[in-house]
């Protein structure tokens, strides 16, 4: 239902991003780059998650030599992450890196630019040019206002998309990034009527997970709800894989990821509920937890929206005055008491 | 930054519905409405969380009974939840609730209707006409599309709002809720496109709050980046505090609600990183866990972002290796080791 803007489509190693592409998660190892057997264990506890490019940052030249062993030793398109130093970006792209990211608030130099391109091309590689609020020069003062940063920060993205586009570079990659949602959707909503290059989308900075993911999912939901964003990468402090869980349940929530196991339909319980709905779902969501078929399973408190949600679900459990209603594919085949529910909806769960 | 949707103006007791009023959170209780003590402990507990309206469940006549009770001890405007019954609907209205809810799909009958749009006009409070996907009997049947449900929501909230409008009765909020995101956020898009009422916004069903949170934040999220939407409701099974909670991380993203006390501001971390950014964010958190000033508080890892996000904050600590650089409005004050930076952060703190 959603309408992806049209962009050009570009190559990320064995992934293509853009346009009817499907949107790819993409995080960032958080451990020393050099301690390679540590870097490649947390590259595939991503893909585990369901990341489908890992990015890596190489500050000194022993990162981008521990980079190309990664490399070599992992399933998915690295991306390396490069400020400040144009010989990282091309000890990056020789080590194979199967695209960069280039922040144009670290990274100026024109010549320098246009010897990461040769390089790119040469590899056939893309490049991200990654503009990020508070690397702007510009806005490094306080009390600049919401519309003058997003104009800095596009006018930046501007002039460096010239740079690549007068050496006929186009495996281009978008983002700009800010820690407050507002900028985020409005800087991104312009790139998109700016450019027709693939977009990542995040919200950067956002905080511990517990602060980061509400801010996140209205940012890059909003945007993806708009058919903007080609990749997305959550920003939380702390593990990568609760970056790519929240990454994963935002692209679900808008259909734009298959949901990969039993979707838990609980109602919220009110002072109607005569069942005690969040023991029985606790109940049910432990019990399903190795189930990998994409089933959808309600427990609902009462009569109201009980048999609606069960009409709709492929197993339901409804309550009523200490019983239960067992339902399988919307026809109610049991009535149980509430010690009963939960193994009665399990037995139902065998059929599947 | 957001430009809210043009609607009537609908009071709800003290507070204020539709176009340029804040949005208002709101939540449900779930404990037995006839156990007031409880009922209104919790009704407090909500209010202390920042809930701004609070929806009780009256299936019996007990609960009608008990409303009256809970309203005369309660500072906020209380919503009266109705399903199937009018008498539950005239018997709320008569106890002095703000505002009930109808659900169309369980109360059909015009002279029912008419009954219920009288006592609220007699008694001028105002009606929800709170459309439940799961309610309506068109769909209680598997696999019905996307598109001939959300017709079959709006058809349904066309013709219940015909009977008031038929009556002069314009004190209306309007909903229409889905257990998908999508869904949600489309028939809200065509509700707003239709009505000038006020909206209430709820992704319903949710699931338990590990679940609910992100597709509630997308949907809600997105809608309100639109300018759609005068109240939310976050639901999700559990303690109903974790809903507003919820539903306030929301609207502070999108600047809908001022920020009520210190933000944390922290790098995601990644292999550029010397200093252990987690713990020392963690250790500031619960330091300024009682501090109940907006400051903007910023925990980077490196150079890359630190500098310029300290420049936006009231307070930063900025990482270097084994060291840290701390910033008090965007100027440099100190140089520490690692395992002073807190206490040298919060000694900033201290100044304000």
């Amino acid at each position: 239902m959603i309408n992806r803007r049209k962009t050009k489509t570009v190559n990320v190693g064995s992934i293509k991003l853009g346009y009817k592409n499907p949107v790819v998660i993409q995080s960032m190892t958080k451990v020393p780059t050099v301690d390679t057997p540590w870097c490649i264990r947390q590259v595939n506890q991503l893909i585990q998650a369901g990341c489908q490019l890992v990015r890596i940052a190489v500050p000194r030249r022993a990162d981008t030599l521990a980079l190309a062993e990664i490399i070599r030793k992992v399933k998915v398109p690295i991306i390396a992450d490069v400020h400040f130093s144009p010989d990282r970006a091309i000890e990056a792209i020789e080590a194979g890196a199967a695209k960069i990211r280039l922040n144009p608030g670290n990274i100026k130099k024109r010549e320098d630019i246009r010897r990461i391109i040769d390089a790119a091309k040469m590899h056939r590689i893309a490049i991200r040019i990654g503009v990020n609020e508070a690397s702007i020069a510009d806005y490094q003062k306080r009390q600049v206002p919401t519309q003058r940063r997003i104009a800095l920060m596009l006018k930046e993205m501007k002039k460096y998309v010239r740079i690549f586009e007068d050496r006929n570079f186009d495996r281009l990659v978008l983002s700009a990034k800010s820690s407050d949602a507002l900028r985020t959707i409005e800087i991104n909503r312009m790139i998109a009527a700016t450019f027709d290059y693939p977009i990542h989308l995040g919200l950067t900075h956002a905080g511990l997970p517990e602060d980061a993911r509400i801010p996140s999912a209205v940012s890059l939901g909003t945007l993806l709800a708009e058919g903007i964003g080609d990749t997305i990468r959550v920003s939380a402090a702390g593990n990568p894989v609760d970056e790519t869980i929240i990454a994963r349940q935002i692209l679900t929530a808008l259909g734009l990821r298959e949901k990969s196991g039993p979707e838990l339909v609980v109602c919220p319980t009110c002072g109607r509920t005569e069942i005690d709905v969040i023991k029985l779902a606790r109940r049910v969501q432990k019990a399903i937890r190795r189930v990998d078929k994409p089933l959808r399973i309600a427990v609902m408190g009462c009569i109201v929206n009980g048999p609606g949600e069960a009409a709709d679900a492929d197993l339901a459990l409804c309550g009523g005055k200490n019983k239960a209603y067992i339902y399988r594919k919307g026809r109610r085949v049991s009535i149980v008491p509430e010690s009963e529910a939960v193994t009665a909806l399990l037995n139902q769960l065998q059929k599947f």
